[in-house]
């Protein structure tokens, strides 16, 4: 055990993801950040507030910059955010005139909540694609074995006999409802500025925005650095994502328990007894549901924003939303490889 | 202090509010169920299944129906849900043939989920005018403060001045987006029998459950037994309104121990020291809001709902949703009574 | 479903416990909150503070006091707390120079904290009782079918064989740790004037709070009004009761669903399957141990408590112990009614 | 922003902790880990149940041990738990007979929570050192500024003027206490063999695991596999200390905002506005507190822990207690600083 299990040296063979992981990683975070300087600046350039040669000059700059690592861990110590001393390196590699054209009107929370929005658009893509494929196999089993005939259970007790197509039906129809959310998912820009009414700006501020969310790709929306909802219900889907996976894993971890219907290839040796088989990726789908469950409560806490923008709810947010992305991940890694491995629903 | 602060005999004062109760009473909840039974045999009449007369003395019944109130209490303590005792003192009241034909193909969970809904759908209706009426407040203290002038803050400490515009619209948009959302909610009926499948009612399934959500004013959709994204969904809505107004109320507590910016009416007492007016409002929308954002696990906890319908999740979502409920009604009251009282926004 | 399914109608059946409910009432408050008054006054006056006579005028008027409930929730709503009101109404029933010396250098917060603390002592000893009887109730089961073997079942499969007794004992050896834990709680006195300084009692601070404390039967220790671990302790162990009760709840459930293992008399009818019986006790259990896990996070939340004296952190603990000491209560209460049920355990 | 913000690169500057990390990683786990093996061989040989030999060929082994991570990886996959690939490595470590006197009678819950026990034990001494060091800044802050005067704020208004003596023993009580605790603390050693019942031991059970307990360092206790209060305990006691140190840190931000009465060195710089001086370790210490006030409520869920080992309940104690012992690192760590900035408290 060690502090992330999602990327702890071994435990991340049953809890991390590669994949996702890689968008969560303080690389991508940087390159993600410095997508947001050189649209500023571009966008800035277009509407005249900043020479256009400056910003071209920070786009190359941009481009070869390498972060020092180390600095960067010193100052976000003593500034509680990386931007100031980023920008500071990033003006150092600009030189000259264009550097004091870096970052002009932004603040450090524009550039922090841009860059997860930027990373989060592509995590929402690869999720939707997870639970398409989530959906694929379910349909597979539905078409093998839909007709066979599983003993409906409510409250825990035997009921009556319903059709194994009548079960996957409550598996599949919330991954479905998911990935259309996913889907129709906006990810807006954040720019505000110091205390979110881009003051420095003028009566550009709208038209720069607007510049700015086109370059990255992202909707443009009013500031929201105070105003967390967005995140809220991100983490909310977040969360209904892992739920509706962890009802799957505990419906087949009682199917494996019960025994007759279910046959699951793959499973988890133990040191102590050779003939068990352990519905390990079921079980895991539980803990990760529960696990995103007690996260969201954290994110609701933090819309208790403070003013214009708080450290204390917005540092909660940092904690808390990166490892709600990797149980997601894992969990969608898991639902995928757990439909796999079952060889038999049901009693034909 | 009591079991529930919100309806306790004088902490409802502060925390309760009468007007939502209402719909979370034991007797509105009878009232829908028996409204969910009448409406059941009339779909079920339509459609040829039970006696056009029989649901007509049903309907006559459950107008006239007092429950046994003793009854329902000792069978829930029994049986868990008082759907069966319930059904068994209507059909003493109906008589005859008819009796049988009472909730034919239906489940507890069918009518107690129905209720729910029914009940949700005009809180829902009310809280959309309560967050009306916030917005209305904050316009009209735009009208009267927004050029006045504030010292914006960041991470706790004065940044630089801005707008009392644009703070207020830091409190007013997500209550726009907010109301435009409870605006669309769709409220289903529940319908699926004893395990989901509507087993009894052969072919005429979809079209009896299309007739009773019509009856009912609910919308029509395959029966969510064991997928709960919709009660997470909305209680996801319930914990960003107070999680907003409790931004809204730390907004303001700030602003009155900071003095010199803000003039409040109202204000409780001390019994300590005479002079002090404290921001009440203030702080229970605080009070309010972390109290949701903790709820919220719960229900998703909830989501891990076993096999056809879990008696163990469902019981723990009648413990949280309403107290949810009440705790966004108090919200939305006292949101309205603050900003009522806010005699001076800014300096001018 | 009603806000406080704890004191519903129907539904306290199932999760009410008027033995626990009674001293949560509004009227075993006011009488605790009179009391502290009585008490207070009673050590004043032996230190010298107020005249005897004043005391005894007091106690006296405590004896006979009945509140008017509608000025203390008119009150409430305007201070966020009760005592400023019932101190006049008491005032005005003391009448003369007596009234002036009621309350004397204390505030409202050790008046409630107080209450609360007088009334939970007594709680702590009924919850003692209660796991005596469950612990009882499981050595019965013991004696009878110890023995006896039942399939261990690890990560939800099945294992190897164990007795009867190694199950009984994961359930029971819990219990009487926590029995233990309770029986040695300290309930703290709630005594530090306005800001927590007993700025008004000058070099007699101490040994009024210490005579306060012996006439409530309390332990003397220096305030806590932002010091809420005490709290937060108490919590947590009410949450330990429900977690491993639910724990015994979930497992009974599993005996009951894979059957042979276990036969249960009582259990829940359904309207929709007349020859089901659910094992509804255990899996409120486990509803009310989810119930309680997540509200512990929002007492946790109420430690950050600003200042001397938060409204916002206190207001929340209201919303929030009332209810985890009923979800205790029941639990316990179903937890004994669930074993009586246990006809036979294992297999001979 | 990455997965582990305690882990990551640069935000590991303000939130994370080397010292405690190290206890946390995967070297330190296996190395615990190889303890337990080599200790419970030992035992064994002790008592007769394996050669003495091979208990020796066994400590030679462990102590060169160096493990296949990617084998370990790609087994905990698979198993859901490391151990059983553990012992396959290093029983080909050990070779000839004495490799299969491994792990004799012990699963792997055995070897993972002793593990945790082994370095949680040491990281509990070092939480005590860091609350000591944290009493002993405010002593010395006490004895510089405690006669200073400090408007006492109540339910966030000036109430009456205090010492800052005062404050200082609200911040100071809470950690006394929990540094109490620490010391006090019993960590127990986890052996119960494949369903808790030591099957393979027959007689010597209890004496193996005495004995296993004393080479250890641990307390000896009946194993706890299906019981985790100990872990609900002492999580509650992490998150206590946040929670006392995030209220500290809440007043200081509040001080700070306020202005005039506190005087603080560092401070985080901003890239908008130079000329601020943002409280950074104040509101950090918030979120760290807000943080595991949430997470604990994952704990209590898996207190619900099924029959005698429930993967799902024990997956996710991996997820959150490595992180709450990381959020109490930071938190103590972040509170020596900013005890150690504050430069004037009050006004003399």
């Amino acid at each position: 055990m060690t502090t992330p299990a999602f990327d702890h040296p071994f435990l991340c063979g049953l809890l991390g993801d590669d994949e996702v992981a890689a968008y969560l990683s303080a690389d991508a975070d940087i390159r993600a950040m410095l997508s947001f300087e050189r649209a500023l600046a571009k966008a800035e350039s277009i509407h005249g507030l900043i020479p256009e040669k400056a910003a071209s000059r920070i786009a190359d700059a941009c481009k070869g910059f390498t972060a020092d690592m180390a600095g960067l861990k010193a100052a976000t110590a003593r500034d509680g955010v990386v931007v100031p001393e980023l920008i500071k390196q990033l003006r150092k590699s600009v030189g000259g005139d264009a550097a004091e054209h870096i970052h002009f009107g932004a603040t450090s929370q524009d550039v922090i909540d841009t860059s997860l929005m930027i990373r989060l658009k592509s995590i929402a893509f690869l999720f939707s694609g997870r639970l398409g494929a989530a959906i694929f196999a379910l349909d597979a089993l539905d078409r093998e074995f839909g007709q066979n005939t599983l003993m409906g259970h409510t409250r825990m007790q035997a009921a009556i006999p319903i059709a194994v197509s009548d079960r996957l039906r409550t598996w599949r129809a919330p991954l479905e409802l998911y990935r259309g959310r996913l889907t129709e998912q906006s990810f807006p820009v954040q720019f505000g500025g110091a205390a979110g009414t881009l003051d420095k700006l003028g009566d550009k501020a709208a038209a720069i925005r607007a510049s700015l969310a086109q370059e990255l790709g992202l909707a443009d929306e009013p500031q929201w650095q105070s105003q967390r909802a967005m995140i809220a219900d991100l983490t909310n889907l977040f969360s209904l994502i892992t739920g509706s996976l962890g009802k799957m894993g505990q419906d087949i971890a009682l199917l494996a328990q019960a025994g007759g219907e279910i046959e699951l290839a793959g499973g988890g040796g133990s040191s102590a007894m050779a003939h068990k088989q352990n519905p390990v990726a079921a079980e895991t789908l539980v803990a990760l549901a529960r696990f995103n469950a007690a996260q969201l409560s954290a994110i609701h806490q933090s819309l208790v924003h403070e003013q214009e923008r708080s450290g204390a709810a917005w540092t909660l947010e940092w904690l808390v939303i990166p490892q709600m992305v990797m149980a997601t991940a894992a969990a969608l890694r898991l639902a995928r490889e757990l439909t796999g491995n079952i060889l038999r629903l049901g009693r034909s």
